[in-house]
């Protein structure tokens, strides 16, 4: 396999950690958004790293390749998201308990859907590999409930210009995050329509729109809202 | 290895995250005892479905079988479970870091005590088994001294409603978790007393006792004593 | 390898986690840091005793050893002792979404480089394991960058005898946590300019100083310094 894309994916992902811990606010309340949104790419450059060595690639007998790195990033970075968007819906307002419930519900749907999804690329026998995507997909269906129901009508009670960010930024990963499944399903470690190359070009555009564009768009809603919204800065003093 | 105990494993445990989710409270302060609980069993579903297909399951030189998957379900699930007491303990009222302090403590008791569990299963020589099985426990005793002493204590001082549900379920887990080892201890891993099968239909009993009735059992407690006692409630306004 | 210096590891971690809870202050605002120092030991206790039985113990071609009990054992205990410092720093006053923000991103960081050190141990190509050096160094320069600057402001904010026990505790840190990689530098795992027993013995007395030592020591200069900080003690009421 070509080094060129995991090289790429590193250098990127090790800038943009720097580049969003740089330019992000420092200050509360969206100190700890930088922070999280910093380590998301500092993780992946770490995945993209052991990619670009063969560390933790596996590759299987019909010669297609699982990345064990990718599944182990995903399986931290997108709970980190996940938190994102948690915190938002509950900005300064929720118990430790009451978040608490929700952070480990959607990160325990997610981590699940990885875990799923890995094993469905390990897996050889074909009826096997489709029911682990589709229980990966079950998973998804479930994070994806919660992050437009409850949490959805959360973050709208804390104000409608708050609520109006957390929408979009769920928009914009539910849009990304759907794009995974179906490169997956069409790649090597599905049904083989689109070869490893591709799927890897793939994944790394996917990627950097998912963990650093993202980490931009979000922060701007997030930022914007608390500056138009007037119950939220009151609520927060 | 009969496929049965494992399909029915996940058919149970998925329809029962639903039903945990449907019937449950969707309100504050219970929201997140809800959310919990209905992840419990959503974990198991796929741990369940992972054995039925033999992934994660080590079948040693003796012919006894080592299932992965149960020790990373146990590993997240009894998490969980002892973040629900916990949860119970500080009603509302724990500081994030004293919270904290009691979450990490017991969590990192009980991941070891199915660390060792796990060593002690795989584990050949006779000595080394029992050493690990040990040491299990002694992690399983410091669990319980946490859960029936300082917690419990804690959980007393929010109000005797509340002291009293946070009782019941502790006394619920204890008696369910002491079959746990009882059943390791004389089955396949350890002194082969009960063949395989036996030990898979018994645990497949002990998981929907410990993981969907409790969460039943342990969210009518609550309810109720959040309804009776006025302290608690007093104090959450 | 011989079985003493893990043998005396074990015992020295298990009966300090015992005596850092017994003689540990148990009510609030300290009970937390008991709970947590006491944890550190006890995963440590059982990673000798894995160590002791050459469980997860990787002799590679060159005669040199990976104990990857070692890396599993801090990849849990250095992400504790840092939530003990990120706890002291926003003593009693950080929300849920701020603390877990500094909290999320350190541990990243720490485990990060814990994960680099791993795959630096086991990878022969020198090149690549000299890369992965250089990364986990870097992921270890962001460790100490949160601890000094933005942490360390903030704890200072708390009140100047808090800060002055925080920068006490990252300072003892900071010396034996630079320790480590210079052990792996010159140890099996690196250049081999010292044997493995030498290598093993010296992260003994290493990691008795980091868990133990110092648990005695943060404790007393935190209590110490909630005992002369009169504005922190306003502020716990």
């Amino acid at each position: 396999m070509n080094q060129t894309p995991f090289l790429i994916g590193f250098s990127v992902m090790a800038l943009a950690s720097l580049a969003i811990y740089a330019t992000g606010k420092k200050t509360a309340p969206l100190r700890h958004h930088t922070l999280l949104h910093a380590s998301v790419p500092f993780i992946a450059a770490t995945a993209y790293l052991a990619m670009a060595f063969g560390i933790g690639t596996l590759v299987k007998f019909d010669g297609s390749a699982t990345y064990f790195a990718r599944y182990l990033d995903w399986s931290v970075t997108t709970p980190i998201l996940l938190s994102g968007l948690v915190l938002v819906a509950f900005h300064e307002r929720g118990r430790t308990g009451e978040v608490g419930g929700y952070l480990t519900s959607i990160i325990v749907l997610d981590v699940l859907m990885i875990v799923a999804g890995l094993i469905s690329s390990v897996i050889d026998a074909p009826v096997v590999k489709w029911i682990w995507f589709a229980w990966s997909c079950a998973a998804f269906v479930g994070v994806l409930y919660l992050l437009w129901a409850p949490l959805r009508a959360i973050a709208t009670q804390r104000g409608p210009a708050l609520g109006a960010a957390y929408t979009k930024n769920v928009a914009f990963l539910t849009v990304i995050w759907f794009l995974y499944p179906i490169v997956f399903a069409v790649g090597p470690e599905g049904l083989k329509i689109i070869s490893d190359p591709a799927s890897v070009w793939a994944i790394l555009v996917m990627d950097i729109v998912a963990k650093v564009v993202y980490a931009f768009y979000a922060a701007g809603n997030v930022d914007r809202a608390l500056g138009s919204d007037a119950e939220v800065h009151a609520g927060r003093a």
